[in-house]
């Protein structure tokens, strides 16, 4: 058991409340009057989510995104945000950090509603912390993880892969043509999540959950969080043009592309008979949903590629 | 201006919402279906908020604690927190954390929802975030820091200094008695505020924020929030008998009192017509509440010590 898997279970004999979910899910919902609200709490720590060098607009972006990401799996509309804000003496970068914050709250229209700013230790890794908060639409369920069934369909927003490569990239340890460079960067960097598109999702969906750590390592979560088994195919998910033209298109790519983190989209199972209405709310927020594989009973995480089984990789994702 | 100054001036660019409160509140107020929602994010960082060597269940009581505090000041009844918690391998410090977060979470009452744990880069200070909301009475305003006015008093809960001289007695600044020693330190690490004690406040006051850093510059915080002087008359400062046994009863040691941190007590202005419905206040919830100034037009905030006005001392407050 890793120190966070331990960790949690014994978070989880302190977080009783129904409203903590089993801490199973990215999201507490908190019943409040005659409405609901999504509570997510997403924390990005230097060297660990972003890299030093990164440029801090960028690092506010990704901070505001990965939690919108979350309200999106969970079919809630942005109502505001809180932001935790170590602060250095460096002013440029302090004001670099809130154009970028700026930017990010008109894009994904969630205003920042207040926070705590508190003395950077010298020499500490940055560490940002920040609280989104989103109402679901009245009279639907708020989606878990763990509600996904024997036949349901496995559906997945957009293409994987950009942010690792990108990643990838910005280590040195791959290289890539100036456009796909440029577009493989700022995936991971600046991913963009759906709200309206989770909201659209969600009256339809078994389970969902955003992809944060890898399709494969998500997906995992997601059928264990279930008491399911899932089946994913390989040669359905997405692969980008500038993802393709510079990882290929092989086994190898797509298992990196499916293992790598921060791709932060939709991952949903859905019954078989919701297909339609899917595939509608996809096309109504202008987003490609693919369907990658199938839930089945049981307990493991079958891939295949080529119509054939093959084995589970060692590595399945990016544990942040 | 300091860094923060200036950084929170720009960051009030962006928060222009109405529910942020021009950022001079420690809380946000969320409308919420028929409901409203108070949401207060408070972090605590290694060698700022707590040192090193504090025991960490102690950590994690002070982090619920100054976060109930926000809320007690705001009126709000605690619904529930999340946590941003950065993961160490040193599993024997986790689970003192943990066990000081269920004692802390039974003891304020306020469910654990959620949160997320991060790695914890080699090396780094630990840094945690608590986001708290809670549930004001219907019907009954928050109060802000804005509206004390001419005329009011100044109350405050309970003894100020003890948690100042707690944190000098750690760094060996200051010496005591055994039993004072005990006490002074458990203030410093332990914080008790009474959400309950600021429900029954808030239909009666003009103006409430929590002392946390501070009599004096708090006090400061609130009247230049208000547009108003204040005067506050140090004689009147409630000592407890571990502080004055520790550092005596002196205008020096009411300074140190009123100007040192991590009180987490509430300062509340209110007309003197109230005076009476803020006293069954505290008697009901058992609590010594002291009228210690009042409000007067202008812009200065003015001490008095034998009834005599004295300068303001250069230091008036820990700004964490």
């Amino acid at each position: 058991m890793s120190s966070e898997t331990a960790f949690i279970a014994a978070l989880r004999t302190i977080a009783t409340s129904p409203a903590a979910r089993g801490l199973t899910d990215d999201a507490a919902v908190l019943d409040i009057g005659n409405s609901r609200l999504v509570l997510t709490m997403d924390a990005i720590v230097e060297g660990v989510h972003f890299l030093a060098n990164d440029p801090p607009d960028t690092i506010a972006w990704k901070l505001v995104a990965t939690n919108v990401s979350d309200l999106a799996a969970k079919g809630a509309l942005p109502k505001g945000c809180l932001l935790s804000y170590p602060l250095a003496d460096d002013k440029s970068w302090n004001t670099a950090f809130l154009a970028g914050l700026d930017a990010a709250s008109r894009h994904f229209n969630i205003p920042l509603l207040g926070g705590d700013t508190v003395r950077q230790p010298l020499g500490s890794a940055r560490s940002f912390s920040l609280v989104a908060f989103g109402e679901p639409l009245r009279g639907v369920p708020v989606p878990s993880r763990a509600e996904a069934r024997r036949g349901d369909q496995i559906w997945i927003s957009g293409v994987v892969g950009d942010a690792g490569l990108g990643l990838a990239l910005l280590r040195g340890e791959r290289r890539a043509e100036r456009e796909s460079y440029n577009a493989l960067v700022a995936a991971y960097r600046q991913p963009r999540p759906n709200p309206a598109l989770g909201i659209a999702l969600a009256p339809h969906v078994s389970a969902m959950m955003d992809v944060s750590d890898g399709v494969l390592i998500d997906m995992q979560r997601l059928a264990e969080a279930s008491g399911v088994a899932a089946v994913i195919d390989l040669n359905r998910l997405a692969l980008s043009s500038a993802y393709t033209m510079t990882a290929g298109d092989s086994l190898d790519s797509r298992i990196f592309a499916a293992s790598a983190g921060d791709d932060y989209c939709l991952l949903l199972a859905a019954p078989p008979r919701n297909e339609a209405a899917i595939r509608a709310a996809a096309t109504a927020y202008d987003s490609d949903l693919h369907c990658i594989g199938q839930i089945d009973e049981g307990h493991a995480l079958t891939l295949l590629y080529d119509n054939q089984p093959i084995p589970l990789p060692a590595h399945i994702g990016f544990e942040h």
